[in-house]
């Protein structure tokens, strides 16, 4: 009836690369850049996950902020904190470490406990620095 | 034509818990936590209204940004700032003081008096700490 | 398939004034208040540009956030920073400096070149101060 | 040899009110403003507590942020936090919760335990909303 | 005996150019680059006023930070305010606009006023960008 | 006469760990817990320095702001920017790579060129997250 979107904020901090395996070092380095280094650098992620619902009348939430800050660390920070995302994340296993995989992957981890708490997962966004974050809604277009 | 869409931050601080009166102590401890401190806690809130249309030929302007911050000041600042949300709002009466309920009911506190000033009123985003906020669309769903 | 958005911040720094040379300095003053100040004021301007797309196999990218970069520094901070919005941008000739007008006159600045590098543009985001800000889609309405 | 200042960030929302019992109800509204309404109102506090110290040749620390950041949720998060400083707390307990008492309060709190940690405490920087705060130098005044 | 010191944010949006009316253009352009532009730029400026004291007995406040305002909006955020700081500030006539100078002579507009509520200025910070801001101590040397 | 501090925020994105290689893995993990992950993890750091002077008559600057950038440019943000401290930073080699001294070791690089600048190096501070940060005076203690 009312539909309200909730949004929390979790953080984590990792080392990374843009890096194929495939291609020599000098490709890597053409189309990355200095995001390619091979001996990695890192960021401060701050990522918000936003679920949308109806306030029940028996709390007045959309979800329990501490269910939805519960299932963001276990399936996002505790496996991507003080971690290499192209080393040390299974979920992130073969794929290229850009802000924009692992938002769809992120996605992949949480929409199902999301819908077990009883919410409806609708957008992450995924902040790699104070200036560029990749927003994901599951697919969707709404913009 | 060209819908253009601006927002508007003014900022309140109140006391809240969170409560239900026909609940024991101990229920209300049980489902909302710390939240519950029947002594009360508080929040630094932000309030982002957004409001749609297309920019006026005579000003540029989609609606005066004077009269939106008057409007907010009004009706959200005046009756909230320095106030508890659950003893001392009238259109908080009678019901739960979570952060979706309180953007559900200032979206009808500025509804009209928007439209009055010759806007139409689209989001509401209420931020109650850095790391968690909602966004109300007046029942809307946009994702 | 999986559409995702990218959001790249720059800032520039600029003067201007709410001002119309068809109307005398009292009818400016009494509608645009102090912003009409006769010898200008200023901001540091936010411009956050959100580009659409589905990351490609070869890259993980949706757009590679340097050329997007130098999109927005080509087209938007070289002609506006350090510079006076009334004065000194031919895009802004003959137009109202007000936010909503600036941001669409970015759109198609930027829209192009955007296309040309394989990217959807999608929003525009404008702060003039922390207090206020503008959203452009190219007139699509998402909310 | 080479003193380092290490900063620690902890937060807590808490309510108050600026309010004298030994005074009637109109001269704490005269003296305190909107500070004093009867039914509370509350914040986001963010809490700063810096300590000096040389880098150790074993680690690199002045001091370790696991213990600094342990001290500062035992002593300061965990007796502040979703509680009321004028009802809730025993070292505030008798006092005026102005943020100027809270923050000597604290580094009375903090200041042996940091010792027992290797550290020295010499300053905390308590922020009440993002327009005010204040630093406490345990006394000394370094400008 | 137990110093506090208590900071204030206020904030003014302001027009100004770096440019010396003894020099020419081109000599303008070599020294002061972009910033010289001549029909202006300009800047969000955050200024934080800093007052230290002794908690008074009966409110427990160092200054009343009404006052404070009061006087950093009087004296400060009134004449700057969509202003320009090389034509319309009777303190700034002659004067190079630059971040040190402005600091320098905000100091001497509020030292008096802040003594003659109580309290004593030992700080004043300018914020020209999120990257550069100046501090001034009255002319003192903390560190 | 009248000493006024002026500082310049850069920033980069680098990888690193606290590891010392003359203990074992489970000692560097006992001692550094996650921040000892073998395959790195990063950060995204903000350096400020400030630097003290008296504005010159001619310009009104303690120091040119592109001249103190220019600096940090060259020997902070090259030699770390998208780079791994422990492996790729020369002035880093067999050190420790926390952030205290990162922060001392920054001061030995650009204190001589600040300094043929005409300036004064007065005060690096280094975040390493929004929860943590060091300052740095040279060795001197403010406070």
């Amino acid at each position: 009836m009312k539909a309200v979107y909730i949004t929390r904020r979790e953080h984590f901090n990792a080392a990374h690369k843009l890096w194929r395996p495939d291609w020599s070092e000098e490709k890597n380095k053409e189309v990355f850049g200095k995001c390619s280094n091979k001996n990695w650098h890192g960021h401060n992620y701050n990522v918000f996950v936003t679920v949308k619902g109806v306030p029940t009348d028996e709390t007045g939430f959309v979800i329990d902020l501490k269910d939805l800050s519960q299932i963001m660390k276990d399936f996002i920070v505790e496996p991507l904190d003080h971690k290499n995302l192209n080393l040390d994340v299974p979920f992130m296993e073969g794929l290229l470490a850009s802000t924009e995989i692992l938002a769809i992957k992120m996605w992949e981890q949480i929409e199902a406990p999301i819908a077990e708490a009883g919410g409806e997962l609708v957008k992450i966004r995924l902040e790699e620095t104070e200036n560029n974050y990749v927003e994901y809604f599951g697919g969707k277009d709404p913009f």
